[in-house]
């Protein structure tokens, strides 16, 4: 089957799930929406379905703000502030900053607790320069220059986003922030509400499913070591709580956002990215998994 | 013995434990002092050792506003906002916030997330106003007009106080704080900044133990319905995970706070009130809860 | 109103709750049964309503376990396998045992984990002679020779016992436990199905309502510092994780069992035993506790 | 760096961590030992260091007794029984199994509680009949015939495994477990003493590399979707609560024992085995975890 096919295949599955609608913003999505992008190393993109809507690529925004973090500061400091564990735990939970062990740190990247604390290590004079350094790192590597963020959907988080602030200001209680907790929350909803469609998300992948490089110059942009370090996180971590059964169904490095999108890498072989804005309980969503279980069976991708 | 003897065989004890330093203003407490006095209904206060020393009583205000919110809004409303059960937890954990359970709300009004909820149901129309009523009403149940906050505290616990921020937040979130984060935040730093002697804090408990009544008008200050739910919940939740312990061995209402102090009632017989600002590791002062033990033993005051 | 008058406005809370079924045996008890039983100090027991059916003790036997095992080795050792504080959790919760802290072991001798480690402490060479211990110790303390066990209730908790079973386990692996697990176990699952009345029961709570002494010989039973220990620990974890509610609107050291018996002190005034099996969710009886609220507020017998 | 060249490298961290002690037939291996063995799709064994020391399996044997399961019962009765998450907790972890949420049943079968449960879907009149099963399997994949189980540390499993015991209890209690506890527990403990040497488990491995195929005849022994399942289990959940860590530095389907064995697959490669017995606190071989980072870089075999 090609792409088309699967992407008509699993349309059936837009019915299932809600629209996430803690972000006030977010609940504006359509649900029936269902695209694909697949970006192989060395080819053109091809795209399915709704390729063309743009959303907000919230979670998604986490790998990439770890790269820029490890290209800044390096592994040790990064991982002096989070962990690499998954927890089985909800992205937004906060019990296990208290659990007493050999460190107390958010256990990975991937959660909400993880990110803020990345967050606090992008380099920049003030938070304009920040966002703007994260925002031209995602153009380059979606090769668009058009990545904005949508303040819309920015106000929306910055004014509900209590559990988030609750979490920064416990790992500012517990020395895991340095600066200023509103500022660096503030930075966390920006890169949260950066705006792209499909094709720029498969674009990213391409690049860490070619060993970093940059498809058309060949150009290294992320290094070998970060391209393993962030492909790995993203298995073990990057479906939330559902990591674990997605690894077994799809098998393939992948990250999702509330918003609707998956962007998916096939290291050695192609980026892919999915968006159908309506989610299971997770906080996945429904149609985007059971497609990319469909590409992953069909053409044969899992990594295991 | 006689209360001199009794505090000085305990006086030994104020070399053990720790004067609190995470609120950097409180460290500056000398750990040798030891104090009591005692509020007899119908009698005058009598103290012996460091009995005219100002501390601040931090979390012996969580009594206290609870009544204020009783008086304010009712048994009803308070008890949708906090619960009436000890936690085993330190006093502030924030974990338990999190469990799945027929309510989502602090489990009691005397551990830190529940003080933060019952803060949030002060009347007044600013922060002004509610402090001042606060200040009031405790000039009234200590008959001391000139009882006042301690600006250094409370401009040293609002600097640093981020996981009680992190637990307002998270109240915030769940639907617990009605009205501004911060500015209830502000109210109770305020109140956990009040400063008294022991002579003030003998004299609210016997308040307590006299049946609500002020002892010289023989006015009723506070229904006898709420002075049996505050004197019932510092039995069971008042010192914090170490309530258990400190009801076998002492047998009697009370709430400690991290500035040093106890505050203690004898239903029917009088309030009393300790004061050595060395902590053990749950919080509670060390020669205080020796010398209450001896106290309650001495006098045969347990209530069991 | 008098006894016959408070129990008859309670009838109507028989209808609310459940017989417990998870142990099969305690399943056919008639849930609209509804008694209470008062002995005062120097005075003939009085009673209302169902007043002669015989149920199992259940829970109500750990307060009784806890006396002896004081007696047998002293509050050193008891209280090395136990603590003393409330935990917030349900009766037969695990997952604390797992926690680190200062100490590991049960949180108190209330709990069924603690329960069980305190039923590990009756001296006796055999089972048979540390059970025929126990029952003569509630012969002497409820003036019944002829308490004995239910043994189709025995046989009933034994055979679907696991989840003790598995805290049992957990506790011989941290140490707890001496001795086979098994027969510590069989010990437990017996006095639990030790049968009474409420007449007995309201007679074991008069001793611990004066003062430990044989309301006819005036004979010490039970020393006063043990006495004080157990009315403590009975108030503040005796209605499982209820405690703190029911301490609120009762105010009265007291233990429930699932047999849906509750056994009450008054200090220095009588002994009180309530009997309606159907249950809340926390295990308690509902139309116990509302007939004891009723009591407590109609004859003004709060502690606060 | 040949094989030889990476042992000698990696000998010094034999020196590190201890061998397991809580078995006590596990406390008398030799701390400094350290071998590899690499079984290459097609090619024969080679072998590096200790190459030929029996140790005990332990864990090992969880993805093996998966692979029979689901042979046995097929993955829809196997799900839901266990399920596929990691859990950041530590390998005999039973707080989680108290966690209400969608399902009530281990997170994953590389964990003790999920794998007594995978042991009780094990086919077989008898445990002779079940354990001779699970002996010829694992004889067939490792091509050894000798395969058998080591008495001595099966005898002190079984006298010691009171965790173990608590948490099959537990499991018994919510249902997952049908039929006896000790015996399904005298499975576990003695599937966990099988006793191999690092050539068995390298050409176990490979054919979990070859895509389930016997090497020799290309027989397929476990089919396609069972392969994949194991694998990524094992990358997920396979290093304890260290699988993050272990992923991002070796990135390979693994799974550790006690006895200081590691199972690894290089997919559509090779199998590996490495045995080193003293662990690190998580329970993971110090020097073969250090030796297989070493193995995958060189060798630039990590899957993503």
């Amino acid at each position: 089957m090609n792409l088309n096919e699967l992407v008509n295949r699993n349309k059936e599955y837009t019915k299932h799930g809600n629209v996430a609608n803690y972000i006030p913003e977010l609940s504006k999505a359509n649900p029936n929406c269902l695209g694909v992008a697949v970006a192989k190393c060395g080819e053109s993109v091809i795209a399915a379905g709704d390729s063309n809507i743009k959303f907000t690529i919230q979670s998604i925004s986490k790998p990439l703000i770890l790269i820029m973090a490890l290209l800044d500061y390096g592994e040790e400091i990064v991982f002096s502030k989070v962990g690499k564990e998954p927890t089985g735990d909800s992205f937004n939970s906060i019990r296990r900053l208290e659990t007493i062990n050999e460190f107390t740190k958010p256990y990975n990247p991937m959660i909400n607790a993880g990110a803020i604390a990345i967050s606090s290590l992008i380099k920049g004079k003030s938070n304009n320069e920040k966002i703007e350094r994260i925002l031209n790192f995602i153009r380059k590597l979606s090769n668009n220059n058009d990545i904005k963020i949508n303040m819309d959907v920015y106000l929306s988080e910055k004014r509900t986003g209590n559990k988030n602030r609750a979490m920064a200001y416990f790992l500012k209680d517990i020395g895991i922030l340095e600066g200023d907790v509103e500022e660096i929350l503030d930075l966390y909803f920006m890169h949260c509400s950066i705006e792209a469609d499909i094709i720029d998300l498969a674009n990213i992948a391409r690049v860490l499913a070619c060993a970093g490089k940059d498809p058309l110059t060949n150009e290294v942009i992320i290094p070998r070591r970060i391209v393993q370090i962030v492909n790995t996180l993203m298995t073990t971590c990057g479906m939330y709580d559902e990591s674990g059964e997605f690894a077994v169904n799809v098998g393939l490095p992948s990250k999702s956002g509330v918003g609707g999108g998956i962007m998916t890498v096939v290291p050695g072989k192609m980026g892919i990215a999915v968006y159908a804005p309506a989610l299971d309980k997770k906080g996945n969503s429904v149609a985007g998994v059971k497609l990319l279980e469909d590409i992953s069976n069909e053409y044969n991708l899992s990594i295991y």
